[in-house]
């Protein structure tokens, strides 16, 4: 047994966290960022971009099931998904276990990033390469604005934070050309990083995404490894407020680890107030 | 401005959190553990006990929201209840709020923790004066051992993990005390730890919660500065499930945070598989 030693990552200069690390099993440089696979004795193997933790083998659950199950339980009709980034594929599986989904297009601008979890991440990257499935090495943001208008059903955006390669996915400039590609009553989920975030910070996304969608609806969920332990997706309509509801059918007998049917139920009225007045129009 | 420097918290060695702090406004050693208060960037104030993060001034409404307004919702009629640690006050300025309270006891080992919360956090511990409460500075386990029978609606247990003074909190003997004390309706809730940390110790601890009370709600909610963002609190009754209903009209109207009521109204039934499957009987 060898000494762990610990790989840090910081938070706004005001928290750190370190993980104790078994093992180095993949870094190098791609043409957008540092990647990076470590073996953590807390949370398994660890997707690392640019030093920040992206996915783990331990708590990745979560996130996926609240990117996937949430927005297909709110859809009226989803048939056609688009995922930008998400390279790692946890959003694809998901997406998969449902039937009424027909067609996957996952968008990620970092190859490397696929490849690499491929073969570090075969709980993630399962669903890849299945005949639903497309996968598209390129730029989101070129991808979405070059799609037929009306075109998809849900569009996730399964981004790394606002800074670097994730950075254009937080722009108003997006969020119109998303809306452009979504049919009439398509729903948009987009990570919106953590609630405890200083609040203009947060404003500031959520008025981007305002310049593309009349309803927004943001919900919270724990994730261990993303700053400060809560993160928000914000999903976002321009449907009539009032046909954005739940089909509780979708999600009978689907066995999951934190989004339960009845939590997926109330997921976006028991979002936070401290939370909610941060982002709020 | 001075370069902040850092405290760190240790997580099972696996995981270090450092929060930059401006600083230390307290420390010293008490009776039972050594007391430290310091101005932390990312939280503000933070009471630190042998080390260990216990309440914040920026994250703490959550915890207390959660230790106070769930079992009152519970519950069919409260108005006598014990807390036992919490030194902070939180969860008293929190059962304030609600005129069905009629009397509220604090028992806190460590004298020395109500006297620095009193100087340094006055937010958490405003309303430890106010006439409906009674501070008792003992042990908490003898102090429940000598309460006459069926003489409690709630007992909260609000320690610190169970290493040091909190261990004997987490007792099978403890909670066969508890259950002795409460009312035949009485309600306990319990702070159990992070549904993240290993099963074997999650399961000891909602075992002897099991040698008092046949049922067992446990409920989850993030609390930023605790090991990896998620906790727990078990609620546990010997009432017949069926009695164990939600009050709506207790919460109607007040203001909180993060346990709003429609969160309340949902929250033992939201309670993450993953966690649950660890702690089932």
């Amino acid at each position: 047994m060898t000494t762990p030693f610990w790989f840090t990552e910081d938070d706004l200069n005001e928290i750190k966290i370190s993980y104790a690390v078994d093992r180095v099993l993949y870094e190098s440089e791609s043409e957008f960022q540092t990647v990076k696979v470590i073996e953590s004795k807390a949370y398994g193997r660890m997707l690392i971009l640019d030093g920040v933790a992206q996915t783990t083998d331990q708590d990745e659950f979560v996130y996926h099931e609240m990117m996937a199950h949430v927005p297909v339980s709110y859809h009226p009709n989803p048939q056609k998904i688009l995922i930008v980034g998400g390279g790692d594929g946890g959003i694809v599986r998901e997406l998969l276990r449902h039937d009424c989904v027909q067609e996957i297009t996952l968008c990620e601008i970092d190859g490397k990033v696929v490849e690499v979890c491929k073969e570090y991440f075969p709980k993630h990257s399962s669903g890849l390469s299945h005949p639903k499935v497309n996968v598209q090495i390129a730029d989101g943001i070129a991808y979405v604005k070059n799609l037929p208008a009306a075109s998809m059903d849900i569009i996730l955006v399964d981004s790394s934070d606002p800074i670097g390669p994730g950075e254009g996915l937080f722009t108003a400039e997006f969020y119109k050309s998303v809306a452009r590609a979504l049919k009439p009553d398509g729903i948009l989920v987009a990570q919106t990083e953590s609630p405890w975030l200083p609040g203009a910070f947060l404003k500031g996304i959520a008025n981007n995404i305002r310049a593309g969608f009349r309803t927004l609806r943001p919900y919270v969920g724990p994730v261990p490894t993303y700053q400060r332990g809560l993160w928000s997706w914000t999903m976002a309509t321009n449907m009539p407020a009032e046909q954005l509801v739940h089909h509780s059918a979708r999600l009978e007998g689907l066995s999951t680890k934190y989004l339960t049917p009845a939590l997926a139920q109330v997921i976006l009225d028991i979002t936070p107030p401290f939370y909610l007045d941060k982002v709020k129009a």
